[in-house]
């Protein structure tokens, strides 16, 4: 780790002592299920962040709600840290094992427990990856829309309250996931929610898990709510000279009221770098993509009003997708941006921004961040859930240059102070982790951040569940 | 206060001193804003609910966050409670002093912060009413949909998650509600959440709020979801024989995704009440009451799929309402339903239900609570948003019988029972109040109340905040 690094997260690295006798305890009640070979650690000590830090001293791999409330149990007996492990595709070091302890893995929870077609609901294990359910469900003619990008895990997802592409549309995990089963810090499993669609009985605990990345309890049981597929789909992509274009067409579409599914942006610099990656030949301009949703004559409707916005702001080159491979391929693009960005620059690691911002603030907040970036001459990738507000810069730096790691840094620091300017949050959707922990208290303010704490406190009063992450301690 | 409801409250009412140097403090900071007359307490010391409780020692006027911050210190210093107080539509008992204490009145704090309508945002005080909101923001061609019937204030709705008539097509308060200013239990300011449509900042504590009926803190600025009036909007209402059949058709509607903006029901009995009260002539059946909103052509299709779904049904007598007039008629039935039902019966008071259950359980849940009416013969109304499952039955009792008010509490505990059994929740937009502590226990488990209740200790450890609400503590 480099010395920059080790002194951003520093007041967090803190590794606690993990016991002995509690590895025994653990090895005794969970056997081969139960690791602490380098490699293993290894693999659950890292995720898509840039960060690194010491692996966890411990890995379990969990089957059962009960498998995750004994290790959690024992993590209690000995005060040693438990942090949640999915798919590892956290990009703000959520996964660290900042202060030592156990990293539970709950890929293996990876059930569908039932499919309620009839109440547009699913109740699944925590390991179970977007892509599997759909698979699932395929037959019932529903989907969960939450697109994130990458196949996080739904655990994962909904500890970070993740979004992504369909969120304009359909919400991010906040408004989709309705009941848990939630293993505390105590060990006990309590259930929150119900699979009614709405409710207001006590206290929202199903919202306070979301987003809470795994500091007051492991889900071990997430019920989410499912759409009926589209009669129609179409999806597009159109071309501008210039990102503000792009950006003031889609306002205009936000603000008309269009229920479009998606609308993605994507600057000419990172569509260069798609195209080299994924073989693709899309013209390398800055791009919209986007994707209507409904009936055909709705969608049909839909698709016209939004061309001719995008015609009156010079948008060019309407090309549509209606089957599901074509759609395929357009999406391809935005889902390869990440990692086709990272390849141009082999050894690279990104530093990714997240902001949000009210719809009409999301020009200035983009195009004052290209300038700041494009002076610094520090390579980036762009793309953006723009329907939104929410954007990711990826400054690509070698992790190994404290120089590059703190343009980045300083880069990022803008972009927040930013948004944060324009009423704006410094995180749509990777959440706090290790990394957002000094803009949280900007946004919010220390009252805010103290009521946090004091509901850390309360419900997990030795601090072993993912400590370390949203707020100092 | 007859036997029954004094044994049915008596946990909670445990009348707290309220110390003459307190009222004085009041008094010298708050002046002729502080009121101890007794019809004034009185009008704050009851709601819409039929509990009787002993009135606030003392209501203060307040007309800032800087008010409502000293109110609650003076408060904290002496450890008696403090009730906020918006337009007393509560339902549920939530306004009722308990234990004693102030109430702090709201009312006046109802200013129109901000409208950002370039952004679908506006910032309000806790005072202002849906009405009033609405009427402000009409000249920018966005509305406000959340319609839970009466003109509550939006303090109140946010307090208790309202939902209401629109929340089928645009959610309930949950999702409607960006961001708060709250005064909390140590009459500190905080501020929650962003303009932003989204984040993933920390703990979600405006969500926290939302709901938590005054026990965790007093919202003093509410920032909501706007959204653009619809291009067409079209009213309907269709006739059914058998309430079974317009309870099929609903549930056909929403397992095909259609996207209907209001979808009521109102029983042939609940149209005679409301026809004699409001001098309306509509056909003495079940009805549902339908609005649909979006493009003139999407609005056609969206009617004609769901009136060829009702005819299937046999629901006939389609009656459409196009222009605003026509729709106001047509809405006054829904809305005058429950003081419609209860001038009925002079001098009644209704206990309300408010199940919610998964839309395909719907049938069941609300035919067997029939049969189980009927065969009191306690006088009731029915009315629901049946299109999220939720449904209310009013049982309009003398509330001088003991007889009367246990056989509409067994009736309440039945329906209760049975939503609890299909997966669904005891309250879908009422709230917990004073009502509901025993079914809340039901349907989450002592452990989420236990959690609620760590929660509250933490963020209000002298129990202060609108104590005796939701849970014993």
């Amino acid at each position: 780790m480099n010395a920059t690094l080790q002194e951003h997260l520093l007041p967090e690295i803190r590794q606690r002592e993990t016991p002995a006798a509690l590895v025994d305890a653990l090895k005794a009640r969970f056997a081969e299920r139960c690791s602490t070979a380098l490699v293993i650690r290894e693999q659950h000590g890292r995720d898509e962040s840039s960060f690194v830090a010491p692996p966890p001293a411990v890995v379990v791999f969990a089957e059962s709600t009960i498998d995750v409330s004994d290790v959690v149990k024992l993590a209690g007996q000995y005060k040693v840290p438990v942090i949640p492990f999915g798919v590892g595709s956290s990009v703000e070091g959520h996964l660290l094992a900042v202060q030592g302890g156990i990293s539970v893995d709950v890929s293996r929870m990876n059930e569908i427990v039932a499919i309620n077609a009839e109440d547009l609901t699913v109740t699944v294990q925590p390991g179970v990856t977007r892509k599997q359910l759909n698979e699932a469900i395929k037959s019932t003619g529903l989907f969960f829309p939450i697109d994130p990008g990458a196949d996080a895990t739904i655990g994962g997802m909904s500890a970070t309250c993740a979004s992504g592409t369909n969120a304009v549309r359909y919400g991010t995990m906040r408004e989709n996931v309705l009941a848990l089963q939630v293993v505390t810090a105590s060990g006990s499993v309590i259930r929150t929610g119900t699979r009614a669609k709405k409710s207001s009985a006590g206290y929202d605990l199903t919202r306070l898990m979301v987003g809470s990345e795994g500091t007051l309890g492991v889900m071990t049981e997430i019920t989410l709510r499912l759409y009926p597929l589209p009669e129609a789909i179409s999806a597009a992509i159109c071309s501008f000279t210039s990102i503000e274009a792009a950006v003031r067409t889609t306002i205009e579409v936000i603000q008309l009221g269009v229920p479009i599914a998606r609308v993605e942006l994507i600057d000419a610099n990172t569509v260069r770098m798609v195209n080299a990656h994924s073989n693709l030949a899309l013209r390398e301009e800055h791009l919209l993509l986007m994707e209507f949703h409904g009936t055909p004559s709705g969608v049909k409707e839909q698709a016209e009003l939004v061309q001719e916005l995008a015609k009156a702001q010079g948008g060019k080159d309407f090309e549509w997708a209606s089957t599901p491979e074509e759609r395929t391929r357009l999406w391809t693009a935005r889902h390869n941006a990440h990692f086709a960005s990272l390849q141009s620059r082999p050894g690279s690691r990104a530093i990714i921004t997240d902001t949000c911002v009210p719809i009409s603030r999301l020009a200035e907040s983009i195009l004052e961040s290209i300038a700041e970036a494009d002076a610094t001459g520090i390579p980036y990738y762009l793309v953006g859930h723009v329907g939104d507000g929410n954007f990711h810069f990826g400054y690509m730096i070698d992790p190994e240059s404290a120089e590059e790691r703190n343009m980045a840094e300083s880069l990022n620091r803008r972009v927040v102070s930013r948004a944060l300017a324009l009423g704006g949050t410094c995180t749509g959707e990777h959440g706090v982790g290790l990394h957002k922990m000094d803009f949280l208290v900007t946004e919010t303010g220390d009252g805010a951040v103290e009521m946090m704490r004091s509901i850390k406190r309360a419900l997990d009063p030795h601090n072993i569940l993912n400590p370390g992450k949203i707020f100092a301690l």
